[in-house]
C-alpha cells in the first residue's frame, strides 16, 4: 500500500541488503514510523512485543529472523537457538511455525556458508508470496460486496475485527484486501471498526482506511451485538490466526461473540483464510494452543487478578465460508479439500 | 458498605443538612473522594458526567436535585425548569424520570415554602427504599449462587457487567447484592468482571470487590465468549436500565453478547431488577432510547468516526430470570404480574 504516496510494505530488507526494516506498529496510529532490526533478538523482540503483528507478517518476520540469525553464525546450533526463539515468542498463530520450519528445513541440508544467502531468499520468497495469496484473496472476496451492493443498492456496512488489513501481512490485507479492492473499483461500502482491547488493533484498522479514504466507524467491541440487532450489519469479514482442517477459527479475541451475534441476526460471516494459516494438521479448533499476555496490558485497579487471552475460536459451524487464494469454500473439511486437495484427502 | 472501615453510601446529605456528598466516581479507582454538591446545576452536570452512575443511583440523585432547586427557588417556574434539566441528563435509565416524575407531582400542590423540605424528605426516603429493595434482592438472589455451590462443590464462577454493585446505587448494589451477601456468608465464589469499555466501570465493579476481599479477575468484554465456552462460568448475574413489562433488558453495552454467549453454553442468565428500573409502560425493549455518548471516550485515529452507544437492549428470552425485591421471577409478562400484580396485571 501506500503511505504519504510511498509504496511500503509492512516489512522489506533495508537498502543495505541484510537489516530488515519494519513499519513500527507500536508508534501507529500516533506516529508512522520504519525501525530497523538487525539481529534475531531484535526480531523475536518486536514480535513479541507486537510492533509487527498479524499472522501472515509474523510469519515472513520469522523468516526474517532465521536469517538474521544465519548472518551473524550460520552453525547447526545457532539455527537450532534461533527455531527456539522464534517458536517461543507468540503460540497461536500458525503461519509463523510453518515458516520457521520451512527455512530451518531447507537450510538444515545446506553447508553453514550457503545458509544465510539461502534464508534470506527464502523470506523474501515467503514475502511475495503472502503478497499474491493476498491479491487473490481480494479477487475472490469482493464478489461477497459487490453481490450484496448489487442487492441493496446501499453502501455495504461490513463488520472487521482487529486488524486484518496491510500492516497485519507483508502487503494488502487479508480481510481488508476484497475491502479494499471493492473500494478501488467504486462499489460503495462502510467498515465498522471494532476498537479491540486491550491492543486496541481497531485504531490500527482505522489508521489504514483513513489512508485509503474509506468511510468507517469506530465502536467498542462490546456494541457488536448491537450493531447487528439494529440492522446496521451486512456482512462480517476476519481474519485468523489458524483455522483447522475442519474450519474451526481462532482470531483475536472478541471474534467468537461475533459469530455468535452474526449467527443470531442471520449476518454472513466470513473469514479471510489464506493458506498458511491454515493448520493441517489439527481438526479441533479446542486444541489450538491460545496466547496468555500479560495482565498489564488491562489497565484496573492494581492489583487485581487479570486474565487476558489473546484468541478464541469460533466453530466451523458460524462460520458462512472461507475466503483462501483459491476461492471461497464453506468451512468444513469437504470445502477445504476440494480447494486443497494436495493438502487434505 | 464500608471504605477503610467508615461506612458510606453512594449519595448522603452534607452535615449540614443540605448539601448533597456523594462518592466521586470520576475519581475512582485511583482515589477514593467525596464531592459536594449545592445546586440543581452541579447535581446534574455530575450525573451527565458520570461522577454518579449507576440506575438506582441516578434516581436518588435526580430526587436530591429537586431539592437543591427547591432550596435556591421553590417557585412553579423553577420546579418546570429543574424537571427539564434533570430529564435532559440521561435518556435510558427509568429511574431517573421515575424519580423526577414522583418528587415534581408531590411538590406540585404544595405552597413554594413547604417545596424545599418535601423534596429532601422525598428524596431521603427514596434513598433508603433503595437500600431495602437492594437488602431483599440480596435475600432472594443468594439462593442461586447457594444452589450452585452445593451441586458444584467448588467456589461459583460468576460473571457479572459494567457496575452493579453499593456505588451504583445508593448502597447495597443490585446484581452484586446477592455476590457481597452470599461471600458474607462464607460461600465460595469467584466474580469474573469484564472492563466495560468505554468508561471501564469494571475497575469500580474490581475496586467495590478488592474492598470487600472477594476474590474476582478482571477480563476485557470481548472475552466472555471465550470464558463461558471453556465452562469457567456457573452464573450471570448484571444489573438494568430499564426492563420493560414483558422483560426485554436494557443494560451497559455487551450485555447483549454476553446473553447470547450464555444461551449457546447454558449459563443461566439473570438480572438483578429493582421494580423503579421497570419501566411497566413499555412492553418492547426496542422502545427504549438508548444513549449515544460523546466519540471522544473512545481514543482512535484523530477524526475517525465513532459510534458510542452506552446501552444494548436483551430481549427477554434470552433473560433466565429477574431478581426483583419480591423474588425471582420469569422474564415475562406473567412472571412480573404474579409479583407485580398493583403494577400491572
Amino acid at each position: 500500500m501506500r503511505v504519504a504516496g510511498v509504496p511500503r510494505r509492512s516489512i522489506a530488507l533495508a537498502a543495505d541488503g541484510w537489516a530488515v526494516e519494519i513499519v513500527d506498529q507500536a508508534a501507529l496510529p500516533g506516529s508512522f514510523r520504519i525501525a530497523r532490526l538487525e539481529s534475531l533478538a531484535a526480531m523475536a523482540d518486536a514480535i513479541r512485543a507486537m510492533r509487527l503483528r498479524g499472522a501472515p507478517l509474523i510469519g515472513a518476520a520469522a523468516a526474517y529472523g532465521v536469517a538474521l540469525a544465519m548472518r551473524a553464525d550460520p552453525s547447526d546450533r545457532a539455527l537450532d537457538d534461533a527455531e527456539r526463539a522464534l517458536l517461543r515468542t507468540r503460540p497461536t498463530a500458525v503461519n509463523l511455525r510453518a515458516a520457521v520450519d520451512d527455512v530451518a528445513m531447507r537450510l538444515r541440508p545446506l553447508t553453514p556458508g550457503e545458509r544465510a544467502r539461502a534464508a534470506y531468499d527464502r523470506a523474501a520468497a515467503l514475502c511475495d508470496a503472502d503478497v499474491e495469496i493476498n491479491r487473490a484473496i481480494a479477487r475472490h472476496g469482493i464478489a461477497l460486496i459487490r453481490d450484496r451492493w448489487l442487492r441493496l443498492q446501499r453502501p455495504v456496512n461490513i463488520m472487521t475485527h482487529c486488524n486484518a488489513g496491510w500492516l497485519a501481512t507483508v502487503d494488502g490485507g487479508t480481510a481488508l484486501a476484497p475491502v479494499y479492492l471493492a473500494h478501488a473499483e467504486g462499489i460503495p461500502l462502510h467498515v465498522w471498526v471494532s476498537e479491540t482491547r486491550p491492543r486496541n488493533q481497531g485504531a490500527l484498522t482505522a489508521w489504514e482506511l483513513g489512508q485509503e479514504r474509506v468511510p468507517h466507524t469506530v465502536f467498542v467491541d462490546a456494541a457488536a451485538g448491537y450493531l447487528m440487532q439494529q440492522g446496521r450489519v451486512d456482512l462480517c469479514l476476519v481474519g485468523t490466526d489458524r483455522t483447522t482442517a475442519r474450519g474451526d477459527v481462532a482470531n483475536k479475541i472478541g471474534t467468537y461473540p461475533k459469530a455468535l451475534a452474526a449467527r443470531a441476526h442471520g449476518v454472513p460471516f466470513y473469514v479471510a483464510a489464506p493458506s498458511p494459516s491454515i493448520d493441517w494438521t489439527l481438526d479441533d479448533g479446542r486444541e489450538i494452543p491460545i496466547e496468555e499476555r500479560d495482565g498489564g496490558e488491562i489497565a484496573t485497579v492494581s492489583g487485581a487478578a487479570v486474565l487476558n487471552v489473546a484468541f478464541d475460536v469460533t466453530p466451523a459451524e458460524l462460520v458462512t465460508g472461507l475466503i483462501t487464494e483459491r476461492g471461497i469454500c464453506p468451512a468444513t473439511r469437504e470445502g477445504l479439500a476440494q480447494l486443497f486437495p494436495d493438502r487434505i484427502a
